[in-house]
């Protein structure tokens, strides 16, 4: 049987800094953001520039947040969903800090965050940025259509956040971090055999369902220890087949305590059809909303579940089904909480 | 400064699975290889999907070798230069093993050894696979033109390629290990402001030069203390300006001491150009040939230095420079040797 990492010292996570774009401003969260951009392009020439000048800011506000300074960070974990991870890659040339690339599409943030506190915990670095991003308008030219063209979408589809999360792990509770890292449980590679692009909540339910299972089996934790449990961005149709999944593998989660970032984000707002997507979803809600729910004290515990669908529009081409994957991490309030 | 990553009980590598194209089987070092494919489909529909094949038969040929099972592997390290790392997500999706997507282009492979020899050292793995994969055809359509156009290249220009190695990295030393994992430091993102697709190996030398110079300033390591520093895929060009680059630095490596993998994996054939290219150039290289002169005795130490070029088809048609990157792995013969 795999196994869930325990981090026995909880790394800190010491500040986050969030950027977003025009549309997430109106999101019932953009409170917790801490910069819009005016439009898709952040005074920038193309979409993917634009996101990479978002990761590049919220990379500057959790070091200003986190009294850091950049010579004293260790390593900068980023990914995202654009070919080569250009804007992550990009961003990651504007600091002196050595940089390692990820991949898990739209479960990158976990990914992230699993592996620095596993690189810190384990001593190998004393403070670690991660952080996820994802742009509309890139996303959807470089998936589906150039928004331009106007086309018509099925109500299974979501809608990819525009925005960066960015967080500061480090080894020292000082200066009041936000949260703990307990214990991450990294998702296998599961495929429920759909091939339609435009319904990705359907297609990462099992990889879904798949690792809250076995963190549950794995780590000794139960449904009760946590006030939420929260997947990234499954959004209707996905959030309720993965609940109807786990209710067969007789993991059963109350509804009121089984959250999604995807239907989270944008409030009700229809346009977004299904609900958010994007490796920007789980970063902007876990990141930004939720560490601020862990810090004031009015959650303790939530396990961050973030969801990725391995696609590209070449598997597509190819008429492959759509592989996905999701990561687990428990996050606690109290550093001497539960373990 | 940031920190060379020490890792005190030095992971074992275990077993090494090497699958490589037709070209690659004329290697001068094919006998280190596992498996050849009989053309560049390897019995598929797409080179995409023939990248995907070898990397499991790689997989399979590691686990085989280790004499260990698929469940008792804790995690899959992989990556390659494919769109959304395609081949090795698909290929993940084949086993029952929790998947990291990993993204440094050629430099793939040396952040999956250093990753997995945290991961273990750290205690938050027993045994871990990683991998890293490239295929000429593929990567020449995705990132150039495709080989059936015939087109002309530059003298500056390499080959990539064809081929998957993966080595199983863990706690013991039973069973006699090919070798183990001291130290590791990970590369900055560096842009020496070339920004044609053809010649890589120039733009990534200062990556290279950086890394090479902070491993010996943060490790306390001299040149003495290596038989071999060894690049990835530098090729002719790359290599003789990251000489340059050091040697003005004042970190002076004697020319029989510094070896790349790019210059060495196809002799003297005068059809690669400058030499070879793609993240399997270093993996077949060090887990092929390497591994195997470390186990044999006939060396002690090498810092094994794989590099890669950031750039994507998106990043060379808006005009940007290409930001490279290279991580050095210390890797020795001897458990209880010099550390």
């Amino acid at each position: 049987m795999t196994k869930t990492w325990i981090f026995t010292s909880k790394p800190a996570i010491l500040s986050a800094g969030i950027s977003a774009g025009p549309f997430e401003k109106e999101s019932p969260f953009a409170q917790y953001f801490d910069y819009f951009s005016d439009d898709l392009y952040d005074e920038e020439k193309s979409f993917e520039k634009a996101q990479r000048s978002l990761i590049e800011k919220s990379i500057k506000v959790t070091l200003e947040k986190g009294l850091t300074a950049e010579s004293d960070v260790d390593a900068l974990l980023m990914g995202d969903l654009i070919n080569q991870l250009t804007p992550s890659g990009f961003a990651a040339r504007q600091f002196d800090i050595p940089y390692l690339g990820l991949f898990s599409a739209c479960a990158t943030s976990m990914q992230g965050l699993a592996l620095s506190a596993a690189l810190i915990d384990g001593g190998y670095c004393e403070k670690v940025l991660t952080g996820a991003s994802s742009h509309n308008a890139a996303v959807e030219k470089q998936f589906r259509y150039p928004t331009e063209y106007g086309g018509q979408k099925p109500p299974t589809a979501q809608w990819t956040v525009t925005g960066a999360g960015v967080v500061l792990v480090g080894k020292e509770a000082g200066r009041g971090a936000l949260a703990y890292i307990e214990k991450a449980t990294i998702g296998r590679v599961r495929d429920i055999n759909v091939s339609d692009p435009f319904n990705m909540g359907a297609a990462m339910s099992l990889a879904a369902a798949d690792v809250i299972e076995r963190h549950f089996n794995q780590s000794g934790d139960t449904v009760e220890d946590y006030d939420y449990i929260i997947t990234g961005d499954l959004a209707e149709i996905g959030h309720g087949i993965t609940m109807d999944i786990l209710n067969e593998r007789g993991v059963c989660i109350p509804e009121e305590k089984f959250l999604d970032c995807g239907r989270m984000i944008y409030g009700d707002r229809p346009e977004v059809l299904a609900g958010a997507s994007g490796p920007a979803c789980s970063a902007l809600m876990i990141y930004g909303h939720f560490l601020n729910e862990l810090k004031a004290g009015h959650i303790k515990r939530i396990l961050s579940v973030a969801t990725g669908a391995l696609l590209s529009p070449l598997s597509f081409q190819q008429k492959e089904t759509i592989p996905c994957i999701a990561h687990a991490v428990a996050i606690t309030g109290e550093r001497g909480g539960v373990s």
